[in-house]
């Protein structure tokens, strides 16, 4: 079921390989291609058209929204220097220049060695940076940022690199600084769930470890066998325990960031409560290094669940997914630990996949419940009455409930293999967008209008199907269009479109992927012109010269919409 | 038991009355004086001794941290502009000045008729502003800014008045901005919870009127029967709700501020997931009105509990207190709502009060513990089945669960009434901190120490009771230290001490009454120099002119420890 060779968490999870491991046998997607990845592979589909027509382009071409600031080449000067900052020189440092000091421990390699850390997991972006820098303290983080502060080196912070909009490579030659050595736990306070750590520690290691003690991660993610998790603050994940765990701006409760002048701020505060001041560390969640490089988290982390239930119920419209959503709320509020819907376009689609159909008729929309409490009799008892609650009043149509884990399993495959199965089929326009709850199947209606009206939409069309489904707790919903192949004509007619509808219903463009390099010129779809014009001068305050992560996040003129 | 008449809410809660009913009758604290209030009252501890020593200075003598800023003094000419802003003068402009156009609608009153303003409600801080403006529309706020913008008026936004640090009445004589007038209900989504309302809706109104709806506002405060929606953003209250619920910065969506240009900034999304730039609404959660008047907010709310239960416990030592949360959150973390302890000394004096005693015995520490669910049955069952563990286990000595809502609203006098039966006691020194969760107990038992070895503590001497109590859960700590009288060589005991004592153990002075005036240069104590540092330049980005909230919040030059 799984395209990757990487285990499944909890029976139904895909996890990312590490990067060692992503070898063309294990891309979670068909169409790449196989390392050396192209400047721009066939399914970057939401990239500028005029790129998609030109795909072997070079990659400045990508630099719609370059920065306005100009930034130093590296020397053999700039290496030895760097060196000087690192405690080991030799496995902190990676680069193609030769340091111009040879007793300084660098030895350059080739270009290709550096790959890994210029290209993101999928191959859709690379840049050519000639030099990573691991660095293996706070220390290390800040004198090498304060050195590229003084000789305006641009600078590209990198955590586990799972990203999927281009955020965490160069787009340039930009030095990029990655966390992979900063992975200590500082310290865990087993009263509170107060977890201290570096930003290099991976979000599954903190999850097994802090799990051992009766405590989970306020997040988890596909990509949770590679992100860092100063990655994940620097995006504010959402994930898949955002309804019942909430936000990032919630749960974080310090940081600390090295500035772009190399100005250490030290944030790393334990407090629960603390109401002294701007609270800074907000800035910089979701910020994606754009003003600053996380080098460490403070964090609370909840009790793990002693027990979980998994169910999937038959629903006869979407005002009625809807209304179910408010009983679930009221019946289990307290233990519901995640809602998901998909259409019946999707529910179709997994099956003929090959995922067991538990049920025997069709139904427009299905709905996926679990709940994890601290009680399982209790939390059995909770959702078999509001089961039967709702058949009663005919909001759903029909319903199963898991019995055992694999049981659970396999009802998530059902939600979690669209994406999959979609890729199979074929070439798939993916859109991940957050918008009222009441908007979320009409988009999708009106795109099935949208390509019957231009008699493009069938099985043996070029569209063959468009597919809906999300976390309706969080408003947010993926949309896959799946098409015979990617194709000019076909995109023009989803984009700008999806986009504009979006902003229309005052939706995100981004609902937790970000903006990186692929929407930072997008921006204006779901924010202001003031708004983003107050962000630009906040990275101005920060970053005055403009060395961090440039060319990404946001556009650098003021956008419009 | 209260000593306001105003209504107990759950049968427990001391809810401030509104503005009019604050006369001398029904004052929280016996050593205020009736209005009009003394610009420093006997009980302003905690202000800067040379004010203490002189409490009839004139209030100039207070602005230790003056504004560097110089502003314009309001004419005729100014109040006739503010009337053509607003839609009607007559209700939304309170002065005492004659304006140039006697036909623009505005009659002067009296500077007592503004009293109410520009003191607050314990009749701590008292300014002498001229001018009220309650505008009844975002854009009638904008204009109002506008005009003080260009003009270089200062300004305080006010909203409830209930704070507890002097942010929100003016210092010298700042426009007086009042949301009172921006009090409707925009919307509310019966799915997903979301309101969005007017900065002024008061909270307990929306509590209730989205409570028949079947939801409950995030928070609650004693203060909800005055306090404004947006003062709780602004200040980013705390309350009783937040072990459960979190902070605003989890649950506020989005924002609508008018910034110190007249600029309004529409962020008032309704979006839970949105990762498209900086998240500027959290820059105004808690920024006390220093870059921003917030006239909007959208926020998620949670579903109303159907089943509440109260136990308390008797615990042998802090250490067990402690363990005993452990096991709290891993039995009912999902239905926990309240963890607080009180120490024997504060136990004995709410005794001593007259609350009933529910326990033959006496015991080092108390612990309450609340439970809010939807399965009353299953509540039962939990909270049982850890009561009899913990007795087992020894790591309580007694424990007594309500087993009604008239015994729920008992147990919750005993935390509740600490702070009233101090004040009954004598003059009251209080501290809102809060600290990692071990280090609690210590500073109580620090100053007890201290006071001890000075020979002050005892029921015949100067200090007659230290009380440690709080939210062990937030790691906020109450202290009282009841003494006979205010006295300058008690404060010098107590101060800076328990300040450089909590800034010793990285905890914060101001868990969650913000800074205010009274603690505007307080802040080096838990934020480092460089963090107020940007904060300034944060300030100064937003209101260049800093006609927003002068003399408070931050210092104006850099803090040191």
């Amino acid at each position: 079921m799984s395209l990757l060779p990487a285990a499944k968490i909890g029976g139904r999870r895909v996890v990312l390989p590490s990067r060692a491991a992503l070898t063309s046998s294990s891309r979670l997607f068909t169409t790449s291609t196989a390392t050396p990845a192209p400047r721009v592979s066939p399914r970057t589909n939401v990239f500028p058209s005029k790129v998609l027509a030109n795909p072997s382009a070079p990659r400045r071409a990508l630099a719609t929204h370059a920065s306005p600031h100009t930034y130093a080449k590296l020397t053999g000067e700039d290496i030895t220097a760097f060196a000087s900052f690192l405690s080991s020189p030799s496995s902190s440092l990676l680069t193609t220049i030769q340091p111009s000091d040879s007793s300084c421990g660098v030895k350059p390699v080739g270009q290709d060695e550096l790959d890994g850390y210029n290209a993101d997991w999928m191959n859709k972006y690379k840049g050519r940076s000639q030099l990573v820098v691991k660095p293996k303290s706070t220390q290390e983080v800040a004198d090498v940022v304060k050195y590229c502060y003084e000789k305006r080196i641009a600078v590209v912070p990198q955590g586990g690199n799972t990203g999927l909009v281009g955020g965490s490579v160069p787009v340039e030659d930009e030095v990029i600084i990655s966390t992979a050595l900063l992975n200590k736990v500082r310290s865990f306070d087993e009263v509170s769930g107060t977890l201290v750590c570096d930003a290099g520690c991976i979000l599954e290691s903190l999850d097994r470890e802090i799990g051992a003690k009766g405590y989970m991660m306020p997040l988890d993610l596909g990509a949770k066998g590679s992100c860092h998790i100063g990655g994940n603050v620097a995006t504010n994940a959402g994930g898949l325990r955002f309804l019942r765990y909430g936000s990032l701006h919630g749960n974080v409760l310090g940081l600390e960031v090295v500035l772009p002048n190399g100005e250490v701020l030290d944030g790393l505060s334990t407090l629960r409560k603390d109401n002294t001041g701007f609270d800074l560390k907000q800035l910089f969640i979701g910020s994606e290094g754009s003003i600053g490089l996380i080098t460490g988290v403070s964090i609370v982390t909840p009790r793990r669940p002693s027990a979980q239930n998994v169910a999937v119920f038959a629903v006869d419209s979407f005002d009625a997914v809807q209304q179910v959503f408010g009983r679930v709320k009221s019946h289990c509020g307290e233990i519901l630990s995640a809602f998901e819907f998909m259409d019946q376009d999707a529910f179709n689609l997994v099956v003929h996949h090959g995922i067991k159909n538990p049920f025997e008729a069709k139904h427009p929309f299905y709905v996926l419940i679990e709940t994890s409490g601290s009680n399982k009799d209790h939390d059995d008892e909770k959702l078999s009455g509001l089961l039967e609650e709702l058949m009663e009043s005919s909001m759903i149509t029909d319903g199963v409930m898991a019995q055992d884990e694999s049981q659970a399993g396999s009802l998530w495959s059902l939600r979690e293999s669209i994406a999959e199965a979609a890729g199979k089929k074929g070439a798939v326009y993916k859109y991940d967008l957050s918008m009222p709850i009441p908007k979320m199947n009409e988009l999708v209606e009106h795109l099935r209008q949208r390509f019957n009206d231009a008699g493009v939409l069938g099985q043996d069309k070029q569209i063959k199907d468009v597919v809906g489904y999300g976390h309706i707790g969080d408003g947010n919903l993926h949309i896959n269009i799946v098409a015979e192949a990617y194709a000019p004509e076909i995109e023009a007619l989803i984009e700008p479109y999806v986009y504009e509808w979006t902003s229309g219903v005052q939706g995100s463009i981004s609902a937790e992927h970000g903006l990186g390099y692929m929407k930072a010129e997008k921006i204006g779809y779901t924010k202001g012109q003031k708004s983003v014009e107050w962000m630009q001068r906040i990275k101005g305050l920060f970053d005055e010269r403009g060395i961090f992560n440039p060319n990404k996040y946001l556009p650098s003129q003021p956008a419009s919409k």
